[in-house]
């Protein structure tokens, strides 16, 4: 099976290395011509062009630019692609882009490998970045169930772990656990940098461990997907926020109050629950 | 020299191990002959006893016990110690500890070492705990020189960081690096438990992976810990919560309002500004 990968960064190429150690021919868009050089030394894809026209040969397409691009690199993509062909995505967002996408070609099925570095581009690209992390697909009643299957299987062979979901109940799911921490994260370092006694930030500076780096990862991360998140994932985001607040506002108003016993309660009540957000990671 | 411990957990017990190794006699006192027994079979001390009379021989004693016994600990000790005796202690929080304690006992420096892990009692104590990371002391005026001098030397043999500061600015700073990551990180928790889709609920269980699990690592911690961070450094965690929620606010409105630009240059700034934190650390 031929398998193309359109977008040759972290994902693309990742996804490439992984295929092509399964036996797939990988075939890799990028636009830019010294990408596709390191794509191919890098042995990420078995041929690689900047040109559409490659894809023809291909079976299935892997998506994997930006959110924002994704679409328009779909109709670009159309003219070249064999009726049968399947395309699938690697956003990170999937009501906006299944809405999109899915009335412009029959076979498309949205997915959200839920992987990923600090890193970005083809030198960040590794073998096994899928495995064992959650890799949701989100069919909508017009995707054909074959081109669903066909992509089941190859995302199984990367050792995912699969998920099945319609776009929206994942983007809400995401908003929370992904979208909403790393807003949080970036809210909590400008709040630490914005401490206006110079000799104090200082010391901040230096005492800052390992509590205030786990904390503050994703909120120190690429700030353009933290926009595309915040872009495309809008409405469900705000609701995650605006119930974060609320929780906040609650917080601050017992330790005014001095009710160390509902704080206790609620600190209580967050260690037990996040042990069941991390069942399958631990 | 004869260093006693009361309080033989985490801190105290690591602290046993590592003064200890570096060929101090160590006298441990806790209150539970159990704790007594397992710290001298792990070699975290010479003695133990659960009678504080035993660290009349001591020449500095640490008091390792929870924020909230500290100044009662120095009371039942005192008694007992060398008229020459230093005092040392390990909360997380200095100006009310300092405050309490200063005036009970002249050879008193507080201390505050910044280092630990989700686990707490002896059995989680291992040696190498302070190593590389930042440990204050925080002298006030009254504080004879010559006591700081001696708590600083063992404290440099745990090649742990060392920094001076008073106990108002080590509390500014602990408020933004450490308290306030624990409160945003639980109420982060607390918002994601509170989807009230049941099935988006468990998706949200099943997909939260790394960014999740970094992010709210520290407010799934301890409650009690929590609890006592909010109590004894309640103003500066206040401020550093309202300023939190200034940024929290500005930030919801510039999603509200597809203001991505203005998001952008934030989430840009945090990214750099970050780095500025984590020197010490990387």
């Amino acid at each position: 099976m031929n398998i193309g990968i359109v977008g040759l960064g972290l994902i693309g190429g990742s996804l490439g290395l992984d295929l092509r150690g399964l036996g797939y021919q990988v075939l890799g868009v990028s636009r830019h011509p010294g990408t596709c050089q390191r794509a191919i030394e890098r042995g990420a894809v078995d041929e690689a062009s900047v040109d559409l026209t490659l894809l023809a040969a291909a079976d299935v397409v892997f998506v994997c630019t930006p959110i924002a691009a994704i679409a328009f690199t779909v109709k670009q993509l159309i003219p070249h692609l064999s009726p049968g062909a399947i395309i699938t995505d690697v956003g990170s967002v999937k009501t906006a882009v299944v809405e999109e996408v899915a009335p412009l070609w029959q076979n498309f099925v949205g997915g959200h490998p839920m992987a990923g570095t600090t890193d970005s581009g083809i030198e960040a690209a590794f073998s096994g970045l899928f495995s064992g992390n959650p890799y949701v697909l989100t069919p909508v009643a017009s995707t054909p169930p074959k081109a669903v299957k066909v992509v089941e299987e190859i995302v199984r062979s990367l050792t995912s772990r699969v998920y099945f979901c319609c776009p929206e109940d994942h983007d809400r799911a995401v908003a929370g656990i992904s979208h909403l921490p790393v807003m949080v994260s970036a809210n909590l370092i400008e709040a630490c940098m914005g401490e206006t006694n110079p000799m104090v930030l200082e010391l901040a500076q230096q005492l800052a461990s390992s509590g205030f780096r786990d904390t503050t990862r994703v909120g120190g991360g690429n700030p353009e997907l933290g926009v595309m998140m915040a872009r495309y994932n809008r409405d469900c985001l705000l609701k995650s926020l605006l119930s974060y607040r609320q929780n906040l506002d609650r917080l601050i108003e017992q330790i005014e109050q001095e009710d160390w016993q509902s704080l206790e309660k609620k600190l209580n009540s967050t260690q037990q629950g996040r042990s069941h957000f991390l069942k399958a990671v631990d």
